[in-house]
């Protein structure tokens, strides 16, 4: 297969900066950071969780969460995805955290949640989907470091509302979260 | 000038929407929302406005605000566009407000700031810019409801830290700004 579409860096005529244009078409495709919206969802007590059927980290757990889509709000957005993932029904509560990524030109919401039954079926992004007790998390088997904090920052503010969203951990400045592995110590924002 | 780039909507091998695809090269326009980025910049009580010089909104007066970029984080941004718009250096603070625009698929940060200096100027975008007393605020002549929304929240929220940031005033839920018109009464979120 030939390359197509866009691929050459070049400045496009009335912009400041570099952009990937068609050398067929001239269509400029304008790059922009992605959201992902997600959730920490719970039914008694118990987490949602989710184990990944696609790459990257496949057979890994993950919070329920995805990219945004068009004509949706963040929140629609977050309960979506775990319906598509889990089959979960969930009702969005606090923006727990908002997780900047900006090597990899992402923003990640994180809300918590309330699942309205405890009916779930996986998705055919997921392998298993699964209710844990917060000590049963495989804690050491998430896929992203942005599950990880949002399950930090979820713990930090149990009973709490009213608060203003984490943001990036102690630890993990913007940029840095290549660095992470989920056996690493870390403290939450 | 004949029609070109992704303009056919069809669903992609392995997804499960329509998207635009381009004809001549097969390339796939994934269109997700953007995320605007501004913010509430003050110097000695006094607010920093910019009077559009492009269109949307010509001549009519926004907070510095654009679409965040790639590699950068959401207060990086805020930071750039009152550097870009008003040639002002600002601090950022809280955030003040996330409102969703599912209708154009975007949604807008705005950031309470401080400005280090009262030097500023107006960039390529702006007409002109200055810095208002509230009272003098040219509330008939705002561009867009969310700058009109995030002076209202901003506003409300003086004095105040560690709080939530506002969502969509009452009266404005999630699709209904097109109605929005300067000169509407509305209370804030």
């Amino acid at each position: 297969m030939t390359e197509s579409g866009p691929r050459v860096r070049m400045v496009p005529p009335g912009d400041d900066r570099e952009r990937l244009v068609c050398p067929e078409c001239q269509y400029v495709a304008y790059r922009n950071p992605l959201i992902v919206v997600g959730s920490v969802a719970e039914w008694q007590g118990r987490i949602l969780l989710c184990r990944r059927a696609i790459e990257p980290c496949r057979g890994l757990w993950t919070l329920p969460a995805g990219f945004m889509e068009e004509n949706e709000t963040t929140l629609e957005g977050a309960a979506r995805e775990a319906h598509e993932e889990a089959g979960a029904t969930i009702e969005i509560g606090a923006l727990l955290g908002i997780y900047q990524l900006p090597r990899i030109s992402q923003v990640h919401f994180f809300y918590r949640a309330r699942l309205l039954s405890p009916e779930i079926a996986a998705g055919i992004e997921s392998l298993e989907v699964g209710l844990f007790e917060w000590a049963d998390i495989p804690w050491l088997k998430l896929a992203f470091p942005t599950v990880r904090w949002a399950l930090a920052d979820f713990d930090a503010r149990r009973g709490q509302s009213d608060f203003p969203p984490a943001g990036n951990p102690a630890g993990y400045p913007p940029g840095s979260e290549a660095n992470w592995s989920p056996d690493q110590p870390f403290t939450p924002d």
